[in-house]
């Protein structure tokens, strides 16, 4: 009752680029010819005068399958031409989520409880981690799950095991707590988006023990902050943030376990809306539909 | 720096209705033969299939106010004939708003000092209440005071009388703690929106004195409601609604002060979106874009 | 790391009754003479004058378990006479706590979650559901799970099934989304607390179908509001509540689905706080050290 | 109504300092030998092994001011020697408070009218501020206003003069947006707690411009940080912070402007927390009863 169905026969189309008139009636004017309905249409431009346009539309079209390549020539011919970048999804299409964590369950977990309840719109071909602690939980869950050990100097040999088991088979890989740092290298190779959480209140308690950090800083609240993996380490553009109130009274220990419940709130929107194509990433930043 | 300029040349058109194909489209292009550009859009219905369809469109038009009345023409025999309701204001012509208030001036002095800083774009023709006592602020602001006593058998003259100084005076009207229930004969009357904060989070704690009913209740969180006032008293559609923790070491009198600071800022968020042409009322309901 | 110890040799007492001077002295001697160390005193008077005293102390005491009835004898004649009440556990004896549940899931597996990681100091001896629906995954936490059907006209036989398996055995009683309305004989009858989980911000929304009704409303915060257990459905002393933000955008299967995420939060913290010790019911309000 | 009234024969006693079994005791034994009736009792130990201990106790006594030289001096042989640090302050006698601003009006005037409100339990004897800005608002409050400019070399001349005028004068002093920082030497010499407001969720984005930086770095949520003054700059400790939720669509000025409102709402807090002796920094945090 309370799941998130997809949507049959829906597209979603994220336009963005240089800001200039005419660009929303050039794409209903699109939707229209293709005999699309537009049922959500999202739009922002960072400043209307020479600016960047960003915009998000799902338009209903009977028998779109079979459409999506025509209209995908007419995208071509009139967007491109304008400068414009853009991306048509079949949202009854769920995209392939894979899970990286380590010995942490509670954002894995969560992940996978909400996929079971069809809350999250996406396949999870796998889960992968370096230790196997949660191997049986997330086999419970129906979901496979690999051990790739990480310890050690073979790092570059696991980061090779791990691209072997993504090449072909995922369009998105969440960081689940995975305490590894992932090498510029992997990144450049994985070729799909990747979606981490930090224990922190970026740009605040970069790096590692924020929660330690933040005891010693005495901070009145704490939070968390899932955003997509650069190779600059937490400086990746941010998709979602919150925070919860802590006081003098909570120790280091209470602080970790009171984080945990913002990190895997936090991280399970971030999935959700990228898995529904509301988020564009845009320098340092995004835009979330 | 911070202040929030009325926009030139830029028109905010409202459109509500029943949904159907190509709205979106039909809208987007008679902006487009106006010469207008959208800056910003925003959409949203309510079931897709035989629901509502709401639409907020701010265009920029070199030349906006000489061009109106061609644009309401197109207006009318574009969106009227599909059963659709629409208003198209000029953005660089503030909202004339008046305030009734009574002895409380949390509200009033913050919606005040936030128009003086030139973040509420409306003009304040004048303040009406029932006691003198913050006669000499609104006055320090520049803004006109009226007294008009509401004690005692007198309701009704001093609602006439009320009448008469908004008379063609005001786009609408503010309730910034007013300590009287204005009749359905004034409502019907007054011919514009009224915008009213209520002391707790609706439809909780209903009627007179919600901090000493919340007290007794023990709730864990006050809270404060801004809504369009209508007949039902505390039944009209509502704009905007927040928030604050409390313990139950707090007093009647700690929620009645600490809910002082959630009324205002709700009631200044309320009052600057209508400003804004933000709000589409909806049954019970709002569409706040 | 993050789990939270049972304290060896560590005692909580709770003091309520009649506000008098000299109180926190008695208590603080008291603790002293049964070579008690105070480790975390709060203390709450709701008037000073003529009204109750409220006090939560944790002592450490080697040899505790021992100790225990000679530090009971002096609590008796010091402060029953006095008119207070009191109780004293060993902080090292974690509560047992019952779930009831029916086909919801989130809040069940939130405690068994938590439960495992050693985030809630308890022992669940039992989860009882009127379905089977989650019988393999509390299975798969190495937790009991009885099934007591209460469909049709059985409902006095089915709380007889459950008091059964309820007595002796547990120390508390928390209903996770138990969709069924106990009647006042079971609730005098099961001797222990029974805390509950309303989706909604009570007192808003009381009864069936909340979110249904918040939806209609067009209210701009929903809510949750764990709660002890009293004959008047939905009035009990209040625990904990808290909210979260929706729009117009948000549906009534929105609304439940992120409603769900306040549900467990919420019930999380109730349940931690009282098997903590820090919830004192007081009337139809609570006293939360 | 909703005033905070000082309270006569109120003592509030602050007690810090290493912990060791009987100190709770000790001090209730100590108020009870003075015919003092504790109302408020709050207690904090960081490490209940050789930590520190923090209490802040509030009691009744009739004609306290008399006996306060003889409670002082049960004070210094009680506690003293136990290497326990103390203070006790008379709650009818508000502190003296004064105010440095420069042009941003948000947080002088917040202060300004909750003191006129009789939600400050404190005394106002100036405000001084390098512009003139704000003079004749300060002014219509009654309040003295001291314009003591700080442009060019004649900054160590500025704070020669504002050391002048405090001198004696004032208990504490805020920094309600002061745009000077203030020198070691001035922090020396001023000798009592200076708190200022910082628009910036601590530690991140500390130094300059922050909602800018906010903007480009893409964050969530912006907030504000209210923290006692110290000689490394925004590192002092913090005694409370608040954020609140942003958008893509808020450009850096929406930032500022939102912004506005958090840092008039924490430094309200935190300066009313001071008022009533419920703050003891503690390195670079702070306890908050």
């Amino acid at each position: 009752m309370n799941t998130i169905t997809p949507l049959q026969d829906h597209a979603c189309l994220l336009v963005s680029g240089p800001d200039q008139p005419g660009i929303v009636a050039a794409v209903s004017a699109l939707t229209a010819r293709h005999k699309g309905n537009i049922v959500t249409l999202h739009q922002y431009s960072d400043d209307p005068t020479g600016g960047d346009f960003f915009q998000r539309v799902v338009f209903h079209r009977p028998g779109l399958a079979a459409a999506i390549p025509e209209i995908e020539a007419d995208l071509t011919s009139t967007l491109s031409s304008l400068g414009m970048t853009w991306t048509l999804t079949d949202q009854a299409v769920p995209k392939r989520m894979a899970v990286l964590a380590s010995t942490s369950d509670h954002c894995l977990l969560d992940l996978l409880w909400r996929h079971r309840r069809g809350e999250l719109p996406v396949h999870i071909p796998m889960v992968i981690s370096n230790h196997t602690t949660t191997a049986e939980d997330v086999r419970a869950f129906g979901v496979p799950f690999f051990h790739v050990p990480s310890q050690g100097p073979d790092k570059a040999e696991a980061e090779k095991r791990i691209l072997e088991l993504l090449a072909g088979n995922v369009d998105f890989v969440v960081l689940a707590r995975y305490m590894q740092i992932l090498s510029g290298d992997f990144l450049r190779r994985v070729g799909v988006p990747v979606i981490n959480i930090h224990h922190s209140f970026l740009p605040a308690f970069i790096g590692a023990a924020p929660y330690r950090k933040a005891k010693e800083r005495g901070v009145k609240l704490i939070g968390a902050t899932s955003h997509y993996v650069t190779e600059d380490l937490d400086e990746g553009p941010i998709i979602e943030q919150d925070v919860v109130r802590v006081t003098h009274d909570d120790t280091a220990a209470d602080l970790q376990r009171r984080g945990a419940d913002v990190e895997r709130a936090v991280l399970s929107r971030a999935v959700l809306w990228h898995a529904q194509d509301r988020v564009i990433p845009h320098g340092s930043s995004t835009i979330v539909f």
